[in-house]
């Protein structure tokens, strides 16, 4: 008989609590709006383990978080973005195991859904994989002979800041020049798009812009003319591509992993046979299959209640 | 009493035997013009083992090659570049192994250097490491939790073809385009240095060519003018360690690791003090130490011994 394990995951506007147990979600999920001060997350956190409790004969917990997690998954410590001030200073594993005592593992997010790939997804029977997650920003969670890759404090895997060009095109969220993430996130995209646009005639762009200013143009805006075979949005979305298979193609010459798994709102609008061709253009060692994840909003719980397991049991 | 581990290193240029006891070369260091046959390479092998097996009484053997080596660290598998036809197919340990009866480790050179850094020389104590090779190309060896990184079918590490832009400016050994190696290593200074001397007024470049062409300017003359003060020489070297910092930050980045250790023949040229700047200024997580190696001929001999210690004894 499979544990119960609460699996928590907390994103910067999003929170969610529910019971999984082996590789199922038996539990309603709990998902509210991530409140604006770490009293309140700690308090939903408490009432909504309070409530799955009183229901399932609970082992573990497991909680995936936004932020960089250190080495005895215990705590967030950096990286916080838009998760509120003092988030960094809970102890999380401490307050919750004296108050509960349940064991607790906590781990970031990105890692968290990689793990979820690996064991029950997309990447199941790959030891080696890497998950990116395709977002505002570029996040990823790497495995290697089954174990995440953590780095020296547990701030690895930060692969959307590889530098792209020397060029100093664009500033980074992060205040650095060209990073990875700032051509190949949804941001990047858009980006992207309005630059392009510069250099085409207005003419061009009458449909797409649809009385909008070129400032105001969207990652939507290409998508939606994409499938109408707008030979401008082709552009655009092949140069996206393009930078896209330039990160993977690092990782995929660096980590030689069997898989890598794309997740997060801009893997739907990959097109696979392209991605593949351009990153295999650029592989010099055996290549990996690239694929959407299997998971999607709830790949940081499920994943974070099987390292749990891991660890626990 | 530490035992005899005879370490074998085959490079394209060169070949060295030698037996290691601990931390020591204790044998006398057989070092031979690699020669143009696999059947002749097998030969000195085999007369090699043969010589320090008569002197000491040696356990293991450790062999450190170019190329790819497979999981099993048996033979080489690929990227053999300068070596002759046919090294591919030799199954190094079985025929060691059925001669001398006693227990063969082969390993990539570039791994087996990164592995005695980190066991015994300047990355000791750096359970995640990563030790580069810069040369005519960019090698790299990269530890993680005190092991190598190998990859699914242990080709991994290839770090010198992450892709550094877009631009389409210049070819790669590899057939690719604008791979990391192709600007940051020995030879890319060099094209760098022509790149830009095309792009100065030629009074300026009278000392540093002293009669030459641009298309034969070497990475020496712009080393020796540095020397000099030359404002020339200082500019393509800055712009050298800037197309370094770059993959060094994108590994600084992935792997978070205490240190990445420089070696090869353009690593006695970096200003530490400058790299580090570059590399910070593009490190997200916790900065790594940029330090030089502290094995030169004799890194692939006995980081291949220490892996062969820890692996039959």
């Amino acid at each position: 008989m499979e544990k119960n394990i609460i699996g928590i995951d907390i994103g910067g506007t999003k929170m969610l609590l529910t019971c999984v147990q082996g590789e199922a979600i038996v539990g309603d999920v709990i998902s509210r709006k991530t409140p604006d001060t770490s009293e309140e997350i700690m308090d939903l956190i408490f009432r909504g383990i309070e409530e799955l409790r009183n229901k399932y004969p609970v082992k573990a917990i497991g909680m995936a978080s936004a932020g960089t997690v250190n080495l005895e998954n215990s705590k967030v410590t950096g990286s916080t973005g838009n998760l509120p001030d003092g988030y960094e200073d809970i102890e999380f594993k401490k307050v919750i195991e004296a108050k509960f005592n349940i064991p607790v593992l906590v781990e970031n997010d990105a890692n968290a859904a990689a793990f979820a790939e690996f064991k029950t997804g997309n990447a199941k029977g790959h030891p080696n994989t890497i998950t990116l997650t395709l977002g505002t920003g570029i996040g990823g969670g790497i495995i290697i002979e089954g174990k995440l890759l953590k780095g020296s404090t547990g701030a690895g895997a930060e692969v959307g800041h590889m530098p792209l060009t020397w060029a100093k095109k664009r500033k980074c969220s992060c205040g650095n020049w060209d990073c990875w993430e700032s051509y190949a996130s949804g941001s990047g995209y858009a980006i992207t798009a309005r630059e392009m646009a510069q250099e085409v005639p207005s003419e061009s762009l009458q449909k797409i812009l649809d009385g909008k200013s070129i400032s105001e143009l969207s990652t939507y805006d290409i998508i939606r003319e994409l499938k109408n075979g707008d030979a401008f949005s082709i552009k655009v979305h092949d140069q996206w591509e393009e930078f896209l298979s330039m990160g993977i193609a690092s990782l995929a010459n660096i980590f030689e992993p069997k898989s890598i798994i794309l997740s997060g709102g801009m893997a739907k609008f990959v097109n696979y046979k392209v991605l593949h061709s351009k990153v295999f253009d650029r592989t010099v060692i055996s290549k990996p299959k690239i694929m959407p994840a299997k998971f999607d909003n709830f790949a940081g719980i499920l994943g974070a209640t099987y390292l749990a397991k891991n660890k626990f049991f």
